[in-house]
């Protein structure tokens, strides 16, 4: 057996640990008793420290060198790529930092859960320090290994390929029209009225709807399934998609429109190469990728007009509203693309978004660099608030830099994060981008370097669509009701592709070129103005 | 650390993957989609790999060793002796005899799926042979490790310390009585009229109902759950017990009545003393104790006039049905004590059930023992059935020797047979008891020595219920509805002696004496004459 092979077998059984981690991770959030969670944390720990070990055995250093000097197809050159960065990651950082870097987030997490509410910033920095501290450490020692920056050392953590150099040249040029825009916008809007469904809502309704929406966006239920959990996310494994969504029986709409952005992260995972099932080069490409699928979904697809006018006359026909102006095509437009400036990243809509991002990637890329102290950051971030949205965060910790909530707050969380563990926020993240979703990635446990791919994801999704609308009949598509041409699009330039190519390949294949901006903003002038 | 200890670190190890197991097992039968099966198959199957690996490490030997020369307290030597139960039963066998009976056993099974329907016994009879002769061979070994009989050698996986000689005595007993109570019984009952209740009854209804029995029963919602899946078991951990039941929306009385049987099951297993968690010794005792408290739930208590005037209630609440006589507790207790004989064991009444597990252990003990071939089995079969319930199956196998199905027929099964594994069958059913009761443990993989559990369960269930009379006011608790006296004797003298204990030692400390079948005698008589 050549060692490229051996490597195979050895990625393949992490592959089916993982299988067991991501399924005991999804009834955790999904279905598990509270009583079951201790017990639960502990065998997940137990798996946790037994991938790790099977991702940093000895042997492998030698059977990465002897694979690289074999004869291997393309496909398999990519493959050992993937697997050797893998390798790298998990076995670059010495076993002290990990731990100590697990320690202070966990602490740093917890006191933060009392902080937040008390707006106790002091109290947050003294524990917040060390996180920082530790984790512009690892930055360190990433950046040595790779030859880059520290930032960008995290940054390929959840982004491989992508550069802050890259970054800062495209997040510039949004900062130059995204604020006007967002203006002019909500000028705009005002002179509308929306309503606002009233009533309320049955979940057993609301559920019917969202699987009609999911089967229209033609998910596969052989390979999947809708539950429900307190922070909605995309779990299983790509066999077996777990999408989760929650119901609230007053608001008809947010669950809606969640369980169809679940539903793109779904269709990727549904989607993968299934010849290279199990092997790293066969999962999602990278964090903003997986990203910009589920907002190809929510943002491309479900908030254009056209599904729109399917998505009111599903909830007309399910709540038997065919009279209700509130239920009209023309108001669930309206309501679906209101644009507010608000302090909150996760309730943020499409518009405001990126200035909520960008200001977050300009501070962890500083900090990393050790540009600035983590000090600085409270007067930083109403800078840029101020700057970018018009509000102020002044002397306001809760609403402004202690804000990001971990969606997993309380006790059902996706991956066990109990155990040291240099896959913590990382490659396990990415393995589980599913995790993604869930995991509001926060800088409380030190995952510097996952923010930017939010905004990739929207960026990266207005392109694809633009580049697809060349040779589909997109608007055709959805009025006629039958998407299929756009999933062959999907599936034909990102889906089926799993990690063969570096996200620029990826890109420049499926559209011509690299990320361009330009295509989301004329997206949003066209959506917006 | 002593040795000792080193163990039950190993053990709890063990008993974390054996967690995920578990976990993955309930949602491969009750959650999963059928896509998912072939990863989760080969993720499991790693798994159980893993968990061979983990009972065999050779240190284990030097360890117990070691271990049994340390001052222990009493305790802590059942505690050893538990785990080097597991360890003897796991490394015993020779590798090849394994991998060449799970291979023997898959295609006999296989088979057998089409065999059965087209009653081909000669074919089944070709595969049989060889899964009989390699169980000889299987039994030999462990009969000469342990010094006993080939037979009581297999029994001992399952009923540790119950022997063929005590067995004997029992079943011979039974044989004398029971044979003519079915008939004064089933003459009897021809006099009465009883009235199925008929119509549709809702899933959720069903569902809703039985929830309310789960909770007359004090099932720990906090610790459990209840979900739907093909064929009814009881999975999970004892800190998160699964159980499942089936609905027939034609059919009110068979879910009802399974989910109580289940839920028996699983109070059993979340009283297990938490100070043991992880330990064999804090596990169930075998599994005829577990098989005694379904039983003593089902049978003891669930059929019970005074548990069905409340379940008669209960079920005239939820579908209205206050004034249909099919929903009376007269006719409610009637149809659930009706008796009658067939040729199915899984379909069998509690009067004739023995009967079928007393024919099929009298025909298992002979063939381990070498006594008969399994060319005699038809014949037997035949002869036993018509001896003691008065039916021939002369060249009706399908209905005879081939009927006994894996209820785990199809693509769902609780734990994965699909890796050689000297747990299979053995050890794994015990740990997932649970599964027991899902995995309708046959002959036709070499499954010897399981059978006398159901009917050994039913004879404990009703001696418990006449010792637990004698200081608990049973008829007074059911009457007024709080069965709390009820289960704390159930906690005090079995939950919570977990495997600290022989199952003679439990038995003779709970009733005073070791298993007497007239308990089991008196009950029947008194409820069915």
């Amino acid at each position: 057996m050549s060692h490229y092979q051996k490597l195979v077998q050895h990625a393949q059984k992490i592959a089916n640990f993982n299988h067991l981690a991501a399924i005991s991770g999804w009834d955790q959030a999904a279905v598990m008793p509270n009583g079951g969670n201790e017990a639960r944390s502990k065998a997940m720990a137990e798996l946790s420290v037994l991938i790790h070990q099977l991702n940093t055995e000895p042997q492998l250093s030698d059977w990465f060198h002897e694979a690289e000097q074999e004869s291997l197809s393309p496909i398999e050159k990519s493959s050992l790529r993937e697997m050797k960065q893998r390798w790298q990651q998990a076995t670059i950082l010495p076993k002290d930092l990990v731990e100590a870097k697990s320690l202070a987030g966990s602490k740093c997490e917890h006191a933060w859960r009392t902080q937040r509410k008390q707006n106790d910033w002091n109290g947050y920095a003294q524990n917040w320090q060390e996180v920082v501290n530790l984790s512009q450490q690892e930055a360190q020692i990433r950046a040595d290994s790779l030859g880059t920056t520290p930032y960008d050392a995290m940054l390929a953590l959840y982004e491989p390929g992508t550069s802050s150099q890259s970054l800062d040249v495209v997040f510039e040029n949004v900062k130059t029209w995204l604020p006007n825009l967002v203006d002019r916008v909500i000028e705009k809007q005002d002179k509308e009225s929306v309503i606002y469904p009233k009533g309320t809502f049955a979940r057993s309704q609301q559920k019917a709807l969202g699987l009609k929406a999911m089967q229209f966006l033609q998910f596969d239920f052989n390979h999947g399934r809708l539950d429900e959990s307190v922070h909605p996310f995309c779990g299983g494994v790509p066999t077996d998609v777990r999408i989760t969504t929650r119901y609230d029986e007053n608001d008809l709409m947010q669950s809606l429109m969640g369980t169809i952005h679940e539903t793109g992260h779904a269709r990727y995972e549904q989607g993968l190469p299934t010849s290279l099932a199990g092997l790293p080069v066969g999962e999602a490409r990278s964090m903003g990728i997986h990203e910009s699928q589920s907002l190809f979904f929510e943002m491309q697809l479900g908030r254009s007009p056209e599904f729109i006018n399917h998505l009111s006359a599903m909830a007309r026909a399910e709540f038997q509203a065919e009279d209700q102006p509130a239920f009209s095509a023309d108001n669930f437009r309206k309501l679906y693309t209101r644009v507010e400036k608000g302090f909150i990243r996760v309730d943020a809509d499409e518009l405001t978004y990126p200035a909520h991002v960008i200001l977050r990637y300009e501070i962890e890329r500083d900090l990393m660099n050790g540009n600035i102290s983590y000090k600085d950051v409270p007067e930083l971030w109403d800078q840029k608030m101020q700057s970018y949205l018009g509000l102020s965060t002044k002397d306001n910790y809760q609403n402004g830099c202690m804000q990001d909530i971990h969606w997993t707050d309380g006790k059902r969380i996706l991956i066990s994060n109990s155990q040291p563990n240099e896959n913590k926020g990382k490659r396990l993240k990415k393995h589980n981008y599913r995790g993604g979703c869930m995991q509001d990635i926060h800088w409380c446990d030190g995952s510097f370097g996952y923010f930017p791919s939010y905004t990739l994801g929207a960026m990266y999704a207005a392109q694809f669509m633009a580049a697809m609308k060349k040779t589909v009949d997109v608007d055709g598509a959805l009025r006629n009701g039958d998407l299929t041409p756009i999933f062959t699009w999907l599936s034909d330039n990102i889906w089926s592709k799993g990690s063969l190519l570096t996200t620029d390949e990826l890109v420049k294949q499926a559209t011509g070129e690299i990320l361009n901006p330009a295509y989301f903003k004329q997206h949003l002038k066209e959506r917006y103005l």
